[in-house]
């Protein structure tokens, strides 16, 4: 992919964002709202200019977990008196914590509420001068023909009419963004996997991931609050989408595809299966297993970014 | 409307929800994943058996705060030693507190995040058995040739494209709610601020409400990452909006509308005005100011629960 290969190329430029709102340069003060964050009232460069790194999923837990791994993985040691804190505690509608050059942000559930979150840190990552960024979405899902605890990358992420796109609607017009994602970049977590050798306690797979807007009636799921179709019809449909290459559902893909696809800028998605919706609707694996089998992306993904880190402190 | 005249008339029966999901009744156990509830693992009927209201919002403080309102409008007292609990602790995805017949919620950001917390909602309460249930979206919003702190009852929802549809993709088919809300309730709540003579301190307006799935290109915003219009564009747009009846954008109404439209349940959704968007995009009030506008919907749907409750004691 284009962006990709500049990104390795040296003799080319770094950059952050491709595509970027020409009005930002104007703006006296950019308040980031539900950040509680701005352009001037921060001093964005010094808080935020050596960050490389951006992983994002649905909760806040999960996403200080991922914090206090990476900083484990890293050897950082935090000074004593000091910890993570939520540097963006002062509002209530997302958390974010920083180790190192990575950056963690919880983006809540769906793709308006990832939107929000993506246009407000990559504002703030283009202020602070950053260069080089790659993003990650880290989540779980219902696998479709793949067994509980499965690790999927996202090759494209499709819409429910199984439409590689992300649409919205702006000024009255429906605007169209794609939403393949960095082949590249996962052949290289494939290999990543592979070194780990992972496969001796999880599969990984990838494929194409459909993004719902709804958890039950847009996942083809039977136990809603309401629901007109049979369980035969549901499973027609699920194997449908299986047969062309639909491997899981989630509810974010689209706009963190759409929008960092378009932005140039270096993403991988990765996901692990909580449930074969081929098989279930409700997620009945235990309390103790949900956690264990989020944290499996954790594995692939930290070690990514490690050696990253290590290549460019050589 | 048909379902609210029923609902007045002593002689009908009367229900939680319309057009119910047929498969409810064959589930052994049903367990709502996100709010770490379950039709077996909890005993619905004693614990929420005895709610009539359900109120929303997007963060979790502000339904923790408008919850505590209630408790002191009402002049409920907790016993020394106890207080408010956020019932869906065990998770970290949506909180909930009760006080008496009222049941608090937050929803998060955009339709995705709400209609996974209504599908539960609404299914807890129907195993429940609960009857007679008026739901309330209070929230915020950007204004449409309002001022600030205006508080705006929603007569109908609409989208991007300004149809008055909630959209959803099901087992690859569109699938369309109408979003009209209850004239009815607006009325009462007309009567009631009036009665309060809120007037004295903020305005009351009713209209359509635009419901975007994003805060910036989406809501026509020009500090977006991405815009490719100018401020121009953008103004002309808003007024045409404007002149076509909407005075208000937000993100869940569509959602909210759509489905407790086509659950015949009693609804409201209510909104105060953080700005006026043909002013500004950026949320300039202060702090103290927000906090302030965020409760001005507490004091007219608090005193048309708190009458419906005293009626119901009589």
């Amino acid at each position: 992919m284009g962006h990709y290969d500049a990104l390795n190329n040296n003799s080319v430029k770094k950059y952050a964002f491709h595509n970027l709102n020409k009005h930002l340069h104007s703006f006296e003060e950019d308040f980031f709202y539900h950040l509680y964050l701005g352009k001037n009232q921060n001093d964005l460069k010094a808080m935020f200019g050596d960050v490389k790194f951006v992983c994002m999923g649905g909760t806040s837990k999960r996403m200080q977990k991922f914090a206090h791994y990476m900083k484990d993985l890293l050897g950082y040691r935090i000074p004593t008196g000091l910890t993570l804190n939520d540097i963006t505690k002062l509002t209530d509608r997302y958390s974010m914590y920083k180790v190192g050059p990575i950056l963690f942000a919880n983006h809540g559930i769906g793709c308006p509420s990832l939107s929000i979150l993506l246009n407000e840190i990559m504002k703030l990552l283009h202020y602070a001068g950053c260069e080089d960024l790659t993003f990650f979405r880290i989540g779980t899902c219902g696998g479709i023909g793949v067994e509980p605890g499965t690790v999927i990358f996202t090759e494209e992420a499709v819409d429910g009419l199984l439409r590689p796109e992300y649409r919205q609607y702006v000024l009255g017009k429906e605007k169209i963004r794609e939403t393949q994602c960095d082949r590249e970049l996962i052949k290289e977590l494939l290999e990543i996997s592979q070194e780990m050798k992972v496969g001796q306690k999880f599969n990984v797979v990838t494929g194409k991931t459909m993004c719902a807007h709804d958890f039950y009636e847009g996942q083809s799921r039977i136990d809603g609050v309401f629901c007109d179709y049979t369980q035969e019809e549901k499973l027609e449909f699920l194997k449908q989408c299986n047969e062309k290459g639909v491997v899981n559902m989630e509810m974010e893909s689209l706009c963190f595809a759409g929008m960092l696809n378009f932005a140039k800028t270096r993403f991988g998605i990765v996901c692990v299966a909580l449930l074969n919706r081929l098989e279930n609707d409700q997620i009945t694996v235990s309390n103790d297993m949900i956690m264990e089998f989020q944290e499996r992306p954790f594995e692939i993904i930290g070690e990514y970014i490690r050696r990253r880190i290590v290549e460019n402190e050589k």
